[in-house]
């Protein structure tokens, strides 16, 4: 069952794997303070900053909800696209347990302008209104774009200059990195980040994320918060384990890189085929696109992958860190037929 | 680095690191829609019962409010032992996270009684005061005591005739089973209870703990608050994968019994000691103690453990299932040595 | 200080005046259980149908979180129109108080339709969404606008339908009934609402609001969560004496249909005005219109009112109970001649 | 129907109710910007000091919570009484709107000390336990006890060398204040205080308490959490002109001195009654006392008040602005004749 329903239907990567094996011996202090979490810590530093304090938790939604929790007062409440993750997949958990309002803008490509956050900045002093606190970005994005270097920084000054901080949801920013080609932290505390959600299940890790503060006097609290957020883990070893193979080798620039290029390679070959429609520019590790009516369903039945939008029917295609050239050839070859199977068809 | 901190200090038992690496192949779907994930709720369903709803969690907090959650209504609360891991040691969270206020009963050893759980009854209907609706007990409790089955009969009775439901925080449920030669599924659905916490990580997992819910027409639900709660896995198998290891060929029970076994080798040898007054029933894999002063840092500097009670300076020693006789004897010959040089030095 | 700003700048009635003044002798059982709330709560069911069950609260942000976080289970979430007051006016209190999430749908109108509601229904059953449970519907509208009772029967269906309950934000039910020459419960119960805040403060309360429940089997759980939510008045006595007034000879009928006569003169009036452009159907009791630049500043030095849009400079005039003729046309006089001066500015 | 039951049976005060009516009068901007707001907030830092914030809200629950909320970060928690009002009367209010943990202490007489709450400081920097920050302390307390101002400025000295915030649930502060013979500010920021709940409605005002914040680095935000908190009134004024009453020529104090004084003459006269056990010191307006086995629901029949404890079967007695002599004089009279019946009944 090899696919391109999403990049955590893939496996860990051996090189994790293998450091989590290493953990794995003797006893070791719970809840972080142990010599891998630490090992973990100073390797987070080292990519995104000295003044970085990192918290591993569970999962994005963790990360996420962990950066906005500290970074908001209870009154304070979140600007985001429409299409992020912490508006649309989280279940309602940003609001639930952490009772942060979400306030949305929409944008055709999951991608967040000054202009469009200042719509938001009349409630500002706004008693009835919820006040912005904090704008989150995702970087790549839902929908498979990307944020250049120069619009992360132009956010950045936007949010500084209108009393906002910048979160970073960044569940996919070794992709973006890797694509960008520059370090995680150039888009981190380089574009005037003030926390960032760094992922790792998606891109090898068996489970994990760092949420990372990089404003030292916001850190602290968040120490406070994962706890009641239910995101510390007891064995913090196996987490950390995971960071430091992530990070070590520059592994997360190889597995974001190679499925970028598997998304690339897609989308070049599907671009081609008649029928086919990328719907987004394909700038990460997705490929989102609109088919002819039914052949999604019927290149399902080999290959598994989503329809992003029951509307319009567009389809989200994702690569992962073990798909082959192969995966994506074949794939192609089955939805070229498809194509012209249904192209046939409908001339009849 | 070994000692007696917590149960939590320990690696992962063999047999389940291999299961991890077992499930380790190929892509899988995620959030538990895959085969491990259905072989482990076949397996919770075969110990807990037919009519049991697994929902597999990352840690034990998780666990307990995902299960008190799901079973109070927002106006709803829980009647506790104010010893109980959900009111002291969670952080908050229950309060912060799900709203649910705490109605605490003080004991003496970490063990609610109908009677204790009487005094809040007088609250039922009158809308100035929480409403008790569920009652959860630890077994085994955080004092390293045990219920027999006969008395959380009592009290799942209790609760059925007052209109409460009964939730066990079975964070070491297999303790206590072991301890008590009974399966998990009669401290669970066969006591009366409607929901319990079952853990994993102090007995032998790398992570994780399933929230079981007995009763079908609760169940349901739990999968909505579960993702609310930020617990929900995405590479879902690896959690699911630990759980089939332990319980497969009764490996929880093994693990379990052997730290019970543990904790009561070490009783019996340091309960000779002068000096040593050991404060609670061992009934589990902890022995509770108070030593003469300053005993407990001179022996810390070579065994981990922690103080219980920082008034009182009662300790805690908590046995794994990878404690063995040798670090048992020999920590408590280490023991036995600072006491007698502590008399010594008094009888100067 | 006579103006157009709102109708909550308006004093209390005298008819209203005068029943909390009679209520005021001697000693009442607290909490509601005095006969004037029983009296209270009789001319309700009058008005809203025998089996509807009213809870009065302080405000009308109080009724709306008290209906919606009775109806929705805490995984559940509401449905409503972009520009509604619990959206945009209640300063993250649903979801800061409630954990809400606030599924919103852009309108032109302020009403919402079958089809926008219709974009939500995809979410049903998906953990990764937040469920979709009610629909909130502003009745009349907060940007003067309402609903005819057939479109209210149509969501209703809609709603039954789908497995959603609807709610009625009724802040300016008596606005709306009165227009319609309607009942109040025609536009609640009749039209399949589960729940509907009935407002009182706008139209000629000191301060009130009723959340009424025209479910049984809904009811009683708000009896909790009023309290909860902080909305249980202690001299119950007072709320109820100005909703026994309210509902007495059809005072809210009067006191609404004289305000939307005085919407209507006025829009009648300023539409003739040259440079003046009325933006939303007149229908209840507030007008919405685009004014020449700086008019509008000018005109307010004499008369408050308030700015709706920031961005657009469309500016809201809201009539009250006691909004005279005299008053309508006194302002429309200085109107009108802000606008001639403005045009001869901008001639020269 | 007159007795015993609570000071909030009680109507307005007629001087309360006049200045209600004087503010009836045209148009008055909203939510507090209008001149009778403006005098109200004036007196109120004529009575707590220069410095102070004031809020005004519905009821004591929403003053309380208020000013917890704002002094709380979400990571932190409460440390009050476990008799404490907003522990056991606020339907779990506190947690579930603000997520506040009570860390509660058990005392005999309803009022905290430095000991009792040092018990919790040992939890500062325990990222597992929820962090105490804000001691509640009840003045005058619902078992009718007092602090001296000693005691106060005792908890406040502790409070601020612990790092502690200290607030005061002053639903009765006048009747403190007037049994002191002190001023408010007395017993808020002139014992340390950060801010207090200044109670009104259950001395002589219809409904509306003061959320007084004596700290002015504290005080913005609360204007944001009142409004969430659904405790911002619209037509503002006729909560601020109550206050302007109670704070004019010491009506505040003139009618707290009466209900105490009333209280006095009441355990004085019981307390000589054979039968009758007074179990708490009367220092304030409310009498507790044990009475032998079935008086209280015969006494009960013609005068109203309250079993305070069902297990021991404590009543209570509160008194109010309009408790006269002759009401405490002819309750006595029954009272005592109710236990003579009764010895007669038990002596045959």
């Amino acid at each position: 069952m090899k696919g391109f329903a999403s990049d955590n239907y893939s496996p860990v990567h051996p090189d994790v794997f293998a450091a989590i094996a290493e953990a794995n011996v003797g006893h070791a202090v719970s809840y972080g303070a142990d010599p891998v979490s630490a090992k973990a810590d100073a390797l987070l530093r080292e990519h995104f900053g000295s003044q970085a304090t990192p918290y591993l938790v569970f999962n994005g939604s963790g990360a996420n909800v962990l950066c906005l929790r500290t970074l908001c007062k209870p009154w304070e409440s979140v600007v985001c696209a429409g299409s992020a993750h912490v508006n649309t997949d989280e279940g309602g958990g940003p609001e639930i347990v952490a009772g942060l309002k979400l306030l949305t803008c929409p944008t055709p490509d999951g991608k967040l302008t000054p202009d469009a956050i200042a719509g938001w900045l009349p409630n500002l002093g706004n008693v009835h209104a919820a006040q912005p606190r904090v704008v989150t970005v995702t970087q790549s994005t839902e929908l498979g774009t990307r944020y250049d270097v120069q619009e992360l920084k132009a956010l950045g000054e936007f949010c500084a200059a209108s009393g906002l901080l910048l979160h970073v949801d960044g569940a996919r920013l070794s992709n973006a990195a890797a694509g960008l080609d520059v370090g995680l932290g150039d888009l981190a505390g380089g574009i005037g980040a003030t926390a960032v959600s760094f992922g790792g299940t998606k891109n090898g890790l068996m489970l994990g994320e760092a949420a990372v503060f990089l404003d030292p006097a916001s850190a602290p609290p968040a120490a406070y918060v994962r706890k009641q957020l239910l995101q510390l883990a007891s064995k913090h070893r196996f987490l950390a384990a995971q960071f430091v193979a992530l990070l070590t080798d520059d592994l997360w620039r190889r597995l974001a890189g190679h499925s970028n290029a598997m998304a690339a390679r897609l989308a070049a070959a599907v671009g081609g085929i008649d029928g086919v429609r990328i719907t987004q520019p394909v700038q990460a590790n997705g490929v989102f696109a609109v088919l002819p009516d039914g052949v999604a369903d019927r290149v399902r039945q080999d290959w598994p992958f989503y329809t992003w939008n029951e509307v319009t029917g567009e389809v989200r295609w994702m690569c992962s860190w073990d798909t082959t050239e192969a995966d994506v050839d074949a794939f192609v070859a089955d939805l070229a037929a498809a194509c012209a199977a249904d192209r046939a068809l409908r001339s009849r």
